[in-house]
């Protein structure tokens, strides 16, 4: 399908069901008499029981199971400021993908106001209803003074998919596609395109993951960051000269990937890179191009600049560095042991275990991450954050991995029952 | 079933299911590919879509099927202020009759915030991502003060169920109850207990199907409202002495009864009424004890008390003033055309349209009104209600009544078989 048709047939889709995601039913209402046990009186004991302990509002309703996924609509995949209507159509995506991968209920938030400390108001004031959070698609550095204050205020996870989830994928990627080359974490020269959030979760994540600050590089509009730049920068654009670039290297695209081994970048849709930027790189090089709907550089005008390993964010391609090999993995294990937060742990061991994952299928140049619809995916990320969380202190709840494994399993199974008895029966 | 038994099966079934509701996918999502189509890059099209049509929001998501149902769990039931988590439950328990009988998706969002003015901004700044607001179980006089706001600034509906939703069921009922004992809603004496949420309700609804002003009289925990009252009045209930008593009647729930033909109260949880206070009132009497769980006064000791007809909000007694026999045929005629305002005549009309629905079964003592479960009861609302909003202007779109109806049946017989499917297969 050229990219035409394809945007032909999700207009015709998506107008034809009305969106994505439903709510339906969780209970066997039969009768009449089913509404006193549901609704009053019979809800009453239920307030009570919740009412006397509040925490075990996660075991009598479903909001241990739901999460709310909130944006502004300000920086909507790479098509920059859309407003919140427009906005809806990704946050029903990705609630279905929560869903389809990770047996987790989500709805979309999409927010009339722009102002950070509004939007936390909000998320603050919907904590009750929900059993995690997450941010998606706010321009920075909104998205980061966002984030700053939810992880101090909430007590439930929260998450920014656009910093930790583009972070998490990034990094199972990386520690893949150089085995694959034969170079290492702690030796590459990586330049990151970028300091969005995105941006900046793949330069705090490679960091964290082995790969060294002084190996780093990251550009963004204003060119190279480094110490001592003036121009565009803020308190976390300052971060990353402090961390990277020992050598205060300044230019752009093209003297920030001259001898890198690899280039990582997640900006606005391309393509706008062509081969000779590429040509400048180190032997094998490796090139993730994340912007979506279309990426950076092409991955055949990549190839052609030498590249050894291409990766982008679409589907239609190799490699598919996507968010959804990891958060419906990260919210179910953070979900079922009740964690306070997602911490850096639990990113790490879901990054180690994506990568374990595509290792254990065999590696290739067009092999470094699972495909999401690998059925193991959700399952065995959910398992892997649900005992980091447990070791790292920030469950609340003690449960063995393997029984979130099989929880997920259990969850995303009954969904796909669901929707085949659907279809099976569809009048549309 | 002893309510003591009730609660316990209630207990069970909440935490067995763990809650009520649950998101699943609306379409066929099989394989891989379809991520391309669903997410990254087809959505981007919907986007864009949606960027130059904002109103397409209605046909490409889910937004004009979903309904926000918002709560600071302050006046929950007649359980009073317990806070968002204990909340939950009854929201939740209104999501699950809002798609089974109206096929409408709805969401609990309890907040933690109890200032109105807050509780209005966050429901503004979620307006983009709903196609109508709820809002429920907010303590007096904040839920009016919420109300007014939003029934300005909203280009969505918007309802109060404790207001709108107890003042139509009311009136239908009323109806009903007098042609059984053979009154006219122009002559009837009608006492109101309460001046809350619901009892503003009743009397305002009343007011408009025909009960005369000067025929009514409220009574609240300072006594019966009268015009000068200095005690406990705010600019609702001053409203409410302009409008009712006029000869200034004074005293408690003996005074208001004297003479009377109906009795109407939504007060808080009994049994604190005896048939003392019933054998005041003329002869067939009616009364509506609407509080939950446990109604003021239970309808054998009005019997007791001469009543001829008892009404309750119970679904275990002949009767039910509920009003799910209201919200979901409401909410399903307005996104059908997708109005702008629940307006007054919208109203009426499904109150006229469930006083017929009765009539047309057979009117007696204990049949004034149409229980929940019968099949047509939300299709005939919705249709009654999206007529109303074309003929007053308060529609956006023009679709035949039958179509609404037809629509209203479709989605609940389409929800009806996907639950039929999940309880046949379930694994718990």
């Amino acid at each position: 399908m050229t990219t035409e048709e394809l945007y032909k047939k999700a207009l015709e889709l998506h107008r034809r069901y009305r969106g994505k995601i439903q709510v339906i039913s969780k209970v066997s209402f039969r009768e009449y008499n089913d509404l006193a046990i549901y609704y009053t009186p019979g809800v009453a004991a239920v307030c009570g029981q919740v009412y006397r302990d509040k925490d075990s509002v996660f075991e009598y309703t479903n909001r241990g199971n739901l999460v709310a996924v909130v944006s502004d609509g300000t920086r909507v995949l790479g098509l920059g400021d859309i407003g919140p209507e427009a906005a809806i159509p990704v946050m029903e995506g990705k609630a279905l993908l929560f869903k389809l991968f990770g047996g987790v209920d989500a709805v979309a938030l999409c927010l009339k106001t722009k102002d950070p400390e509004k939007i936390a108001d909000i998320v603050e004031a919907l904590e009750p209803s929900f059993g995690a959070i997450n941010l998606e698609d706010v321009e920075k550095p909104k998205c980061f003074q966002i984030t700053d204050r939810l992880q101090k205020s909430l007590e439930i996870p929260y998450w920014h998919d656009d910093h930790h989830g583009t972070g998490l994928v990034v990094l199972a990627g990386l520690i893949n596609a150089l085995k694959v080359v034969d170079k290492k974490l702690e030796e590459a020269k990586v330049a990151v395109g970028g300091t969005g959030a995105g941006g900046m979760g793949i330069l705090r994540f490679l960091m964290m993951g082995g790969v060294k600050g002084e190996n780093m590089l990251a550009f963004n509009t204003g060119g190279i960051v480094y110490e001592g730049r003036k121009e565009g920068m803020d308190r976390w654009t300052e971060e990353v000269a402090m961390r990277t670039n020992p050598r205060r290297t300044r230019g752009g695209l093209n003297e920030a990937l001259e001898g890198a081994d690899v280039f990582i970048t997640a900006t606005r849709p391309g393509p706008w890179i062509r081969r000779d930027a590429i040509k400048r790189m180190a032997k094998d090089a490796i090139v993730f191009s994340l912007a979506n709907p279309i990426p950076e550089i092409i991955p055949e005008e990549a190839k052609a600049g030498g590249a050894r390993i291409v990766a982008t964010g679409r589907s239609d391609y190799p490699n598919q560095i996507n968010n959804v090999l990891g958060f419906p993995g990260v919210f179910r294990g953070a979900l079922d042991v009740r964690a306070r937060k997602i911490n850096d742990k639990m990113i790490l061991a879901a990054a180690y275990t994506l990568a374990k994952l595509a290792e254990e299928k065999g590696l290739d140049e067009n092999s470094i991450v699972p495909k999401a619809t690998e059925p193991e995916v959700g399952p065995k990320v959910a398992a892997a954050v649900a005992l980091a969380a447990m070791e790292s202190g920030a469950a609340r709840l003690s449960i063995p991995a393997e029984e979130v494994e099989k929880n997920t399993y259990k969850l995303i199974n009954e969904h796909q029952r669901i929707m085949e008895s659907v279809f099976a029966t569809a009048t549309v």
